[in-house]
């Protein structure tokens, strides 16, 4: 008989990630027992009900007692006081890891809960999601072809990193290690810029007086640039604030590009404006040749 | 034996749109002979060799000779011109339209063309169209269940409006009338809007310097989003210049209202984020509550 990689696992925050990573460890027989953890014991008994989680506990300290892996998977501003609570309960032997959007803001909680970086702590990224949310919208294959990113530091102790690479390589996914600033700066541009436009866009248009009829005629387009507009308030919000230095940064590169755009338009100066097209379709084109 | 509608149909610019206009119709028996034009006589032949059209003119007024509706489906930029050479072959009876994404700029070039703005010219806009472009890209469904809007003015001939009416009908879309400027406002916001920022967002990302790591990392949610930067750059370069007014209008008010949320993000003020992304969510959760 082959031993279980993860003889008892603690989940707190059963949603769409903790749930989708526990019935993908499931399916691969990468995990013993699936604790569930978190805020709303309405959620956590529709997990159970799911069979998404064996049992549950509302009290953390419960929780995470006796787990060889806890995985942190609430919102990026919920995971300063999961840490804090966790803290003095925490088995020695249990690595620690999360899947939070920003690492540099994570790394920080963990250092304010513990009182310095726990070596047993592996912050991870799945770059995986959809603008669903909740245990309900969880899948064991969501993770599969996808990207997880680990940030280790100088402190993280390598064979609690190989366990959690091996955890994500459970569930089908691209395991890459990548810096923390990097990690930040990367998701910035790719993710939580486009985010910030999406809502930001949907809210202009909202805000019109001819609202109905605009969105009326709204076309297959409109449809696929706003969705991620659709995704998770609050999810978003943490995300915003726990990653502020770099989505500024990005923020403030595109605004100042947008005005250029906006300043040929006025001044119907035709040569930077195909240009910008151009290089934006080539840039696309390449990254998504097999289209 | 029942009328065939539309006798002879000239297109000119033989493209995803007419391209698709003419296999649509000729599907639905709706049209006798179809004749196409355009710039380029390589496209032509393939759209021969396609079935698409009948047989093809390279002279625009050797084109419009005996056809019962000339349809204009070039890009922006060039209808002017087209209008230019065509005015005095136009035949009387000759019924013309256009779909471009503009109103107003089509309108001025139609006066500007022919002295005063012809009773036979009925303004057009199918809401259709793919990222992809030319005749190779299209197909007789393109407009099934899609919007198609006319902006008939005072001057329009009843009976020509209602001829390019029951063209498109028969082609499975849904047509409606507009003012020509709430067609430029609408469309600006829920169309040309997007696309700027889809193309200012790549072009921002493209010209940073970790640019091929960034791409890397791009999600699902990253290729929906930007899905329309890969449209054709000419044709989005004409249409910026055309809706000139009506889109730097929304550009204004979208950056005011991005500029808003970057000083929220800056300051780590929690309401005013959050409400905006609340009021995003819940705008395009009941605009595609089917989805």
């Amino acid at each position: 008989m082959t031993e279980v990689m993860i003889p008892r696992l603690c989940v707190i925050g059963v949603g769409l990630i903790g749930g989708s990573l526990a019935r993908a460890l499931k399916r691969s027989g990468a995990v013993g027992e699936v604790v569930g953890s978190g805020r709303c014991e309405n959620n956590l008994r529709k997990a159970l009900e799911l069979g998404v989680v064996d049992r549950y506990e509302t009290r953390l300290a419960a929780a995470v007692t006796g787990a060889d892996v806890v995985l942190v998977a609430v919102p990026l501003g919920a995971i300063g006081a999961i840490f804090q609570s966790i803290a003095a309960a925490l088995p020695d032997q249990a690595v620690l890891t999360d899947v939070g959007s920003s690492k540099g803001s994570v790394i920080a909680d963990a250092i304010q809960a513990f009182g310095h970086l726990p070596p047993s702590f592996v912050p991870g990224h799945p770059i995986a999601g959809t603008e669903r949310s909740g245990v309900e919208a969880s899948f064991a294959e969501l993770f599969q072809k996808r990207r997880v990113i680990l940030t280790p530091l100088l402190e993280t102790d390598p064979a609690a990193h190989n366990l959690i690479r091996t955890m994500w390589q459970a569930t089908g996914a691209e395991v890459v290690d990548m810096g923390v600033r990097h990690h930040d700066e990367v998701l910035a541009a790719t993710s939580h810029l486009p985010h910030m436009l999406a809502y930001a866009l949907v809210d202009t248009l909202a805000r019109m007086d001819d609202r109905a009829e605009i969105f009326r005629y709204a076309a297959g387009g409109f449809r696929d640039f706003t969705r991620i507009a659709s995704s998770d308030p609050q999810m978003w919000h943490d995300i915003c604030l726990a990653n502020r230095e770099a989505l500024l940064a990005v923020l403030a590169s595109f605004s100042a590009d947008l005005a250029r755009l906006s300043d040929a338009i006025r001044r119907a100066d035709s040569q930077p404006i195909l240009e910008l097209f151009q290089r934006a379709k080539r840039a696309r084109d390449n990254l998504y040749h097999l289209e």
